[in-house]
């Protein structure tokens, strides 16, 4: 079984850091190729940012549909995931549905760190769209002010205002460049940190390994474009 | 003051009808133009159409913006219309939007007639997106069986069929090729039935006469791309 | 083509602030009146204020729908607007479901700004009533310390807390007295500030224009009481 | 204690047939006086209805405050409810908001029978209001063919379909002039049939016997005008 | 009539309490008694808590069942409300539902103040399982550092937080541990403040005296095991 | 790796069949144990049958905590699923929560298929209780006259209604009893038929592999009894 990962943007670091994230969760079990997107932005901050991604996007899946038995969508906004359901034979996941789904799942409710207090209220439209609002404790983000030469140290302080604050029983990580951090920062807090390209990981591989995929019938009735 | 029409698709023919539809309901007031996308489908039904249209979409943008106070995009269901919000420095307003939240206003539920059966989900989709979900009796299309030579009686009996069955008080076009049916629907039916170029029009010269936009602090921070 | 605008107070002087907003905004497009309400307190604040304002109100609707195409309820409050809906043949807008409707789509949420810390529940139910509690950010109203000398002072500190606190990114004046506040709030703010009078302007002659108009078969179904 | 009945409309016979029911339920335990409406329409249908009855209910309010320590208005669509509540020292309950509240604690859904097919859409507006739309079953209502000779038939008819398509599992009988058919209705069904009168002096009686009545800081705050 | 109330703990001192409110305020209308539940804990605060008392509280119901008209359930996490409303023949009344229930009616939001921090999120699944969640100012519960020797003061501390910071206008004693405390913290708040026991006590004796018991055709369809 | 399956009920056949779908789908990745509940009904199908299985429940619990990675509840109503959360160090999953959460990644709505008519309001409390009632487009269930002669072609039948008439474009087998029939099904209908076991086992593995668990701060604090 092999599982192809879809970086949206063009940041071949952060490529590299979600593929070793997900070769080291796959062990031995299942293949996994990660791709950057050609041209993309090297970030995807905006809608503009989405729509600029979209062609690269649908190259890389024509290019892997061949050999692949999953696709995981490896940006927390879930870029062109609904056109990616529609058109694809074989499941596709997206980093932000699985991450904050699994999350319901272990705690009452939970925060999504997010990287700009500019996405925000995106993050909040996509918690909507997944009918989770009702489980979600809030979205925080770094001001801005903060200087971000320590990630974690940034996104440990957020965690923690999220718990105290606003009633957060599990944090998700709401970007792929955050892999990684869900270990050293859940260790501190005590309480589960979602990485969430290994929860995408988890649901690609068990649809996969499983023969499940995305029903075909009306809202996501397509097929891959020539 | 000029409005700018994006017709998402590439069929010249619903261009003209909705051309027609916006400068007839324009009278003097104001100007119009209405472009078909180049490089877009013939039609627009899928999430893959919607990507395909994308760059043709943003170039009218580009090319149009300098000389139009406000766009409607024309196509009912709102293609890329967050991202149009996010990079147009002058209102934008998609006719899905505007014509279901001025439903809202005529009648306790309205129902939506749409194309096709495959789009009654994504149209779903989109209504809950806008928070409407709760004053919407139901989206109807017809089943694929009954001949579409004449849609004018073909729409009719599927609004007959919402006002009796799902207790709808208003109906809303829900395609922007039905443009010009509403008035003699409307006769027969004895209730408001929306042409939703109409309800894009009211709301796009409202907006730009009065130097309204949309808000450019967070969820649609942005500027158009060079 | 003629509006008629029913301020549901007795206050001359806001009536006459009114007119002006509405005159400037019709330009040459349409005639607009403005009443104040005979009999009807000279605010309205609590429900009980409505209730003696009703008869007043009808009568206005009777006086002035031989030669009006549109009412608009001038009151952020909405007071009697299904009764009005249900029993003119015209189609009537009240400014407070106009304003907040218009808001949603030009931001991701609003804040109402409120007169008295009193009113705050009652505008909470009211916006729940318009299916639009998921797309607020706040209602604020003075704490009754500051002192309302300077009321765009005052109201543009509540905006700034709105937008800071609460996440708006859209404010809208929630009172009929606060017209011409908008402007220059909005200006020192960056954001859209609406004035409910110029919304309820904007759907009424557009409805009218447009031959639309409350549906009649259901819930509101009535005539003029003679 | 004395419990006050206010009839929002002018027909006497409904007035007996209530305060009938009441008196019968109240036993020994309080006293109790139902009183039509002067100058109300003999049904109250309509919104508009709604506001001819107002001036007579508060005249009546007046008139008993003194000597009342609860009152209840004895429409099922709560005419006025919130202005009742913000006026009265003394707890005031609409039968309406007390036989849904009570009918979601003795099942899963409850179905409310109107008096007629018009009322349906502002039943669901009103059970909306109170926050019981995702308890609700369904709101039915004769179609207007069927006879009304017999009540007594028609409505156990509409109750049975209630149970067999909606899932009904407790009724309300959602009309002030239904009282007395809940008895005979709910042996021939087997679930709980409500009847809004006593339902509303349930509460009545047992919010004056502990001493709580309405909040009166904020949304509820006033008192009867002189 | 008798109703019985069954304290799903083991502490004697508790049930007693409960006992005296009983019977304070059913005066002479009606036969109360009040047991605590064997092989329970001593205080119910987690779900594995709730378990434990099931055994001691089906057969409390057992042995009362033939000579009680009604069961309050006297605690307010609302323990097995479900299966004891589908195994009895006579109404069941769970004082959390009844309270929180009873709340909505007197002010626009109401604050439940909990025993425990930790039951804050327990409590607010409860109020949503309730479909009460729109009508919530706040859970709120001692932060554990305050002393609890005065629990008066405290719970009067919070309450006050509760109206000035989240808007409440109806205060629920969240515990049936805190009966008695209704009167003096009502009394210097000025708002209703509902002890759970009273609220329990209402419902089921109005239930009770009128022939109203949970309906049993398919979600509480069940009798008492043998 | 080491995953215990407790059926709740004490039928050994459901257990065996329960046992090899979890071999099955387990291969050699990890290791799974079934277990009936000693002392439970022989069905689940009350809340009262779930009380009467929540003793064996904990046995079965405590037996196997020491060797046992994971968790699964084997019954679709998930019963005590928030008490094993709360008192269990390792991940616990329900397969009605599984299977539900997973059926909205794969389509617009599911409908579950319930074993009995009794069950379906009780099932609907469950889906609002995991906050998906607006991802449901049914639960259905067999009218009780049709014969279960063959389990296969009755399910079948059902699953056509839901998706003709529903809407539904998952379809999720709402017992642990109807395992195996998935890929039968499935296959006739074309569109993804959720087994819940194995649903259970792709998130319980998911979990354990990765060092997840149910945050334990709040709503699940807790240990294990002794």
């Amino acid at each position: 079984m092999k599982i192809c990962i879809i970086n949206p943007n063009s940041d071949e670091k952060m490529t590299a850091a979600i593929q070793k994230t997900a070769r080291d969760n796959a062990a031995d079990e299942f293949e996994v190729v990660c791709f950057s997107t050609p041209g993309a932005p090297p970030f995807i901050e905006t809608y503009a940012d989405q729509l600029q991604a979209a062609p690269g996007m649908l190259h890389l899946l024509q290019e892997n549909i061949k050999n692949c038995q999953a696709f995981v969508i490896a940006c927390h906004c879930d870029p062109h995931l609904d056109a990616f359901k529609e058109i694809s034979p074989v499941p596709v996941v997206g980093i932000g549905e699985a991450s904050m789904k699994l999350a319901t799942m272990l705690g009452h409710r939970f925060s999504v760190l997010s990287a700009t207090a500019q996405s925000v209220p995106n993050k909040e439209a996509l918690i909507r769209k997944y009918h989770l609002e009702e489980q979600l404790a809030s979205v925080r983000a770094p001001d801005g002010k903060t200087q971000l030469s320590d990630p974690e140290d940034l996104y440990l302080d957020l965690a923690k205002k999220a718990m105290a604050e606003d009633g957060a029983e599990v944090i998700v990580l709401g970007c792929a460049g955050f892999t990684g951090l869900d270990r050293n920062i859940g260790k501190k807090l005590g309480i589960p940190v979602l990485d969430p390209v290994i929860c995408g990981l988890i649901l690609a591989s068990g649809f996969a390994r499983h023969g499940l995929t995305t029903s075909k019938i009306k809202r996501y009735r397509g097929r891959i474009p020539e």
